[in-house]
C-alpha cells in the first residue's frame, strides 16, 4: 500500500497506468491547482475513445476540494483530463494484490 | 471492475442495465454538466413505476459536484433522470460477481 | 440488494421497518425536497422516546444535499422526522441477510 | 448494531463510554445545533490529557453539516468537545463485536 | 485501534511514523486551525523527495473542513504540510495489524 497522487494539467491528459505492480488503486480526493483564474475546472475521465465522464467541477474560492470514490484495476485503460485553465489534483492509495489477499 | 460513467441528460431517463454481466455498480459521484442555465438540477432514481426519489440537487456556480454511495446489482431496475435544463454526469464503478468472490 | 429511499414530509415522522425482511439498510444521501421556502430544513432521528438527534441541516440555494452514512438492522426502532417547512429525501441501499452471507 | 447519536454542549465535554458492551463505534456525521449565534463553533476530540483536535468546524447558514469517518473501540478513552457557542450533534452506528464476527 | 490526530503548522511538515506498530493509519478528516488570516490554507502530502499533491484545500469562512480518505502502512514514508498561514488539523483512526486480522 502507498499514497498516490498526481496534478493533471490543462491540455495534458493522464492515462493511468499500474507500472506493472498488480493492484487496486483507489482515488478519493481532487483538489484544485495553484492559479489566478476565477473560472471553474472541471476534472474528467474517459475510457478508450469513448466521450468522457465528468467527475467533478471545482470552483475557485468557493469550493476547491472534493471527495472521489473510485477504484481502478491494473488492467483498466483509463485517462484522467482537466477543462479550465488550472490543474487539478488527484489523490488516494494504491493496494497490492497480495496485500489485499492478506487483509481479507 | 471498471470505471463506468454516463450523462443523464433533462427528459431523457436513464434505465440502469447491467449488460448481463453479474456483478456490483457502484454510483459514488455526481457532477453537472455544461450550460448556461443557472437554476438548479436534481438527480433522480426511481423503481418500477413508484415516485421518483431525489438523490441530489447541484446549484450552479455554487455547488455543482456531490458525492454519492450507491449499489446496485444486476436485478434492480432502477432509472435515473435529472428535474432541470442541466444535464447530470454520474460515475462510479463496476465490480464483477467473479471479482468479488476472489476479493472476499 | 436494492435502491432504497423515501420523502420525509414535515411534521409527519417515518418509522423505518425492514419488511420482515432480514438485513441492513444503509443511509447514504439526504436532498431537501422542493419548495419555495428558503429557512433551513433539517432531518433528525429518534430511537424510542429519546430527544431526537440532527443528522443533517440543509440550506435552500446553498447546501441541498448532504452525505449520510448509516446503518440500520431489522431490529432497530428508529423514526426520521424533518425540522422546517420542506420535506427531505433520504436514500440508500437494502442488503438482506443471505447477500451479506454471499459476499464475505 | 444500532443508531447512535448524542448533543455536544458548549462547555460541557462528552466522555465517550461503550457501556460495557464489546463494540465499536462509527461515528459519521456532525450538525450544528439549534441558537440564534453566527458564529462558527468547532467539534475536538481529545485522548487523555492531549491537546485536542479539531474534527469539523460548523459555520451558521453556510455549512451547517459535516460527514465524518471515525471509529472507536471500547477501550478508547476519548471525549468530545465544543469550541463556540452552539451544540453540535454527532451520529452514527455501533456494532456489537458478536455481530462483527457473524458480519466477516 | 484508537483515535489518531494531529495539528500540521505552516512551515512546519510533519513526518508520519508509525512508532513501530504495526498497522494502518486511516486519516479521514482535515479542518482549518484558528486564526485571523483570511486567505485559504492547503493540505499537501509528499513523498520522499517528490513533488508534493494536494490534498485540499480550506477557505476561511467558507470551507473550513474537508473529508479525505487516505490509508497509510507503517512502512510508508510520507510528509505532511500547510502552504498558507493557518494551520490545519487532520484526524482518523489506527488499526493495528493483530486487530485486522481479528476484525477478518
Amino acid at each position: 500500500m502507498g499514497f498516490w497522487g498526481i496534478e493533471v494539467k490543462p491540455n495534458n491528459p493522464y492515462p493511468y497506468h499500474a507500472d506493472n505492480v498488480q493492484g487496486k488503486l483507489h482515488i478519493t480526493q481532487a483538489t484544485l491547482g495553484l492559479g489566478s483564474s476565477t473560472e471553474k475546472s472541471i476534472l474528467q475521465c474517459s475510457i478508450g475513445h469513448k466521450k468522457p465522464v465528468f467527475l467533478c467541477s471545482l470552483l475557485p474560492d468557493k469550493i476547491e476540494s472534493c471527495p472521489l470514490n473510485l477504484e481502478f484495476d491494473v488492467d483498466d485503460l483509463v485517462s484522467f483530463s482537466v477543462l479550465g485553465s488550472r490543474s487539478i489534483h488527484i489523490s488516494g492509495f494504491f493496494v497490492a494484490d497480495d496485500e489485499d489477499d492478506l487483509r481479507d
